[in-house]
């Protein structure tokens, strides 16, 4: 018999494998005209990445009775809009990042207009699926799954966060401030993919909603803080990004704050909290509550 | 007794006005966090431009019986899309302008960093109110409204478009070659006004959509070919953006391929094209048909 560890492990590869193929299928094919903008939309998509927030759509879609052949296109819609910001998050007047995922960024490997107009295009492309493809039982609930994402990426989510994250550099930061732009810059679209799978079932009452986003709060901070402790610990080579980024630039992290004792503690009190939202939900909420483990648990 | 043209010179006037008031409205306040990137959206938005899509909008609206306060949201959501790709079409990485609508570009007046940022922001924002107001009779017509406009944003349209004049710059283009170009860069948004308009009534059935469909085709190439014309022939302080910059970077353009009397021509013979499309619909269709003139005749 397998171990839980085991059995969550090849969940999750299963459901990755699940949307890596429904994301391969919604871009447009590398051979349609404009070829090249097709080619960059397809390698900032593909091939990479831990597709945590697809995992938490569909673990989110579980605990509500949805499908996983629902989940798939909501949770894959997150994933582009998350893919095209960070084509945009590393172009040269942002981060001027060359290296994602163990590849040459987007604007490397292509041209700097080129990563531009993919990321434009990615995000387009998020909304014209969600609208356009059947992911909900009722068309009002998918009115609002796409009003939910839309505002998730928006400026009072993570573009927002993205802009206060630039006017913090170099900056001394207080744990509250710091708090207020990881809530948006990566804590917004991590709440928009629990809320959307949850959406594409039908079964959740507004406290049990409220119970659900609650926890993706705590894990959608939690994953930054184990990110800070990751980029000032680990090496690029582990991380398949650039590593000790944030110290160089003189970013204020958790790290940096806390320290790195102190923000393993902080990302420990969050799983806990996620655990405790996750309390009413019983044993329908296993992956949502494995999930929390993987993203404060993980090495890279 | 006002003559027509007056009449019709009223009417826009206050259907700008009244989308300058939506958008306005729609628009994150100035003073709210984080407020840079605010304020760079709304710079890059309001108090320009000649709202040549929403008035297509509202004039289709008026067609299918619409009235106009339903179809303000839709032609306000339209114009950010538009706005949004003027910031990043405006970046030093694409068309590196200084100048747009008699005022600095937005990554000038601001950062390229807030710039970029605004333009993602605002793409959101559209779809955000597109999807979270109530903008159709029914909940299915919306989220086809939605998925049409994605559609026209992305890349088989607006974006797509972007990436194949990107490509065309320095070479030789064929006419079809720049037309196929133009229908996507321009022509997708144009057209999808037209239909977003048309769609927040309820009447109009399939040969009409069409009908209306080959209007905006028309309309929107017509709309390039004097965008040809006039930047060859005005000056900077008519147009208020840089005039000339298409003999600078030959580019290919109508007026390089076809001489400016040929251009001027062709875009007599796309408004009898537009103004043909419009038959079945009688005097319904007048204010199409004045956007129709007012396009092909228009000086800045």
């Amino acid at each position: 018999m397998p171990t839980r560890t085991s059995e969550f492990q090849g969940w999750a590869r299963a459901h990755q494998a699940r949307v890596e193929e429904a994301l391969s299928r919604l871009l447009p094919a590398a051979e349609a005209s404009p070829q090249r903008l097709h080619q960059a939309m397809r390698y900032a998509v593909l091939g990479g990445g831990k597709r945590v927030r697809p995992l938490l759509a569909f673990a989110a879609g579980e605990l509500a009775g949805a499908n996983a052949a629902t989940v798939e296109v909501p949770a894959a819609c997150v994933e582009l809009i998350h893919a095209y910001s960070l084509v945009h998050d590393d172009l040269p007047c942002m981060d001027d990042d060359v290296l994602r995922r163990g590849k040459p960024t987007c604007h490397v490997e292509y041209d700097e207009a080129t990563a531009l107009l993919a990321g434009d295009a990615l995000q387009a492309l998020a909304f014209q699926h969600l609208a356009g493809l059947r992911v909900a039982a009722r068309p009002e609930a998918q009115l609002e799954m796409l009003r939910l994402l839309a505002q998730a990426a928006g400026s009072h989510g993570m573009a927002g966060g993205q802009a206060i994250d630039l006017s913090a550099v170099g900056r001394a930061l207080t744990l509250p401030e710091l708090e207020f732009m990881h809530i948006h810059k990566t804590g917004a679209l991590i709440r928009a993919a629990v809320l959307l799978g949850a959406r594409a079932g039908d079964g959740l009452s507004d406290p049990e909603t409220g119970a659900l986003d609650h926890f993706a709060k705590c894990v959608g901070l939690a994953f930054q803080v184990v990110d800070d402790v990751l980029d000032a610990e680990a090496s690029t080579a582990t991380l398949g990004k650039t590593a000790g980024k944030d110290a160089v630039q003189n970013k204020p992290t958790y790290v940096s704050l806390m320290g790195a004792a102190g923000a393993r503690s902080f990302a420990e009190e969050l799983r806990a909290g996620a655990h405790a939202a996750l309390e009413p939900f019983g044993e329908r909420a296993l992956r949502l509550r494995q999930l929390a483990d993987f993203i404060v648990l993980r090495q890279f």
